[in-house]
């Protein structure tokens, strides 16, 4: 019998056709689903993976991370193209390490960074619209990075998150909000050492509307510090929204 | 009753939803059908437009042109904008502008513009899958330019087409061939008075063979000569082609 090995995948996939990260009971095509079936498939057992956090229906990864454990004799390279020949085009593994025994990727990440793209432009391009939030009118870069320092620290998040009960803590240290542009797409990159549900979508609606020029620096200072959902604006789209890296100790 | 007018409507569209550009009976969506049916929401009468030429199945397109005779009182611009309510997101309308009456897309192009991308790098990559066909080797860009140098020129293209019952002439002049790198993506670009069916897929699998080291200038010149499809290399899948431009006079 092959002895149980620990594995680290970092996984990068395209959210459009999947209902997001975790398993869900029947047909539905999940990214948890998708990754264990096709590790059962090679190592012939049941497998079970821990992503480092779920993303929602539509969301992307460029750098997804998740645990596994295996009874193979495999190498992990070899693991590594035997799962990438199991995956349809939208998803890759791109890395298969062996891992120390006890690594587990959500309970050992302690940190996260997301990226928002904004496509700001008068028209639409068919190119970009599965990737980026596409928003007509030009984006103020300055003000965006404004309204990001009002929320770099470490806050109680509250009003930026669609409560989940059981949530036993709001407060997440928000270590840094980049926002670049590249032609007609705008990039808000989030770093923070984790983020509560839709968070980074709400804070990527936040300063899309501070980018519009209609939130002020001072009334999402407000917003942050009243503690209420009902204020903050809307979450931004899900197909914007990418997950870059995980980071660990 | 509003008089009929001629207009010249520029589409970019994502073709990986598409079945091609030509309406089909049924119910597949096309790129002309999906058009004509939304303009004749607008403008209630039956609509028929001409494409510049077809673009097959999965084809894209950053500039295809298309003519359409229409009664209506609308300034274009107003035009543009419905035709872009009524459009799904994977299609845009870029211009749409009034025409001298006899402009037709197809009859008076004088030339047009393909771009063909290649990612070649180890790993498959998520989000450019649907645009970039993908080669898991590096392209020697300098022997696609050497290969490109032997197609550029009026030549009989017959080798480098599958048959379409019906063709006058298998002349055609191919103006230039450009080869060009972004990050892991090779662009190749060709420029000609006319492109026959499947031409510049073909020319793409050429190409990329020669980058691959598997088709020399000499060899790819006997394959020219010999006016012989079953010659040549196969064609290259049809999601990494684009029909970027199309000239008129």
């Amino acid at each position: 019998m092959e002895s149980e090995r620990t594995f680290k995948l970092t996984l990068a996939y395209d959210g459009s056709a999947f209902k997001g990260w975790q398993r869900l009971p029947g047909k539905a095509r999940t990214v948890q689903g998708t990754v264990e079936a096709a590790l059962a498939r090679i190592v012939a057992h049941e497998v079970e993976i821990a992503g480092s956090g779920r993303t929602d229906s539509g969301v992307h990864a460029d750098g997804q991370v998740a645990s596994v454990r295996l009874r193979t004799s495999l190498a992990p390279e070899r693991l590594r193209l035997r799962l990438n020949a199991e995956l349809s085009d939208d998803a890759v593994c791109l890395a298969f390490e062996e891992a120390d025994p006890r690594f587990h990727a959500r309970y050992h990440a302690i940190g996260k960074t997301y990226r928002y793209l904004v496509r700001d432009a008068p028209l639409r391009d068919p190119f970009t619209a599965r990737y980026a939030h596409h928003v007509p009118a030009r984006l103020d870069l300055d003000a965006m990075r404004a309204a990001g320092e009002v929320l770099v620290g470490k806050h109680d998040f509250s009003s930026f998150t669609n409560l989940k009960p059981g949530e036993k803590s709001f407060e997440r240290e928000l270590r840094s909000v980049a926002v670049d542009r590249s032609g007609d797409i705008v990039g808000i990159v989030f770093t923070a050492d984790g983020f509560l549900y839709n968070q980074a979508r709400i804070m990527a609606g936040a300063l899309i509307e501070a980018g519009l020029g209609r939130l002020s620096p001072g009334r999402l200072r407000e917003i942050l510090d009243a503690r209420d959902r009902s204020l903050a604006p809307g979450a931004a789209p899900a197909h914007g929204l990418r997950l870059e890296s995980v980071r660990y100790g």
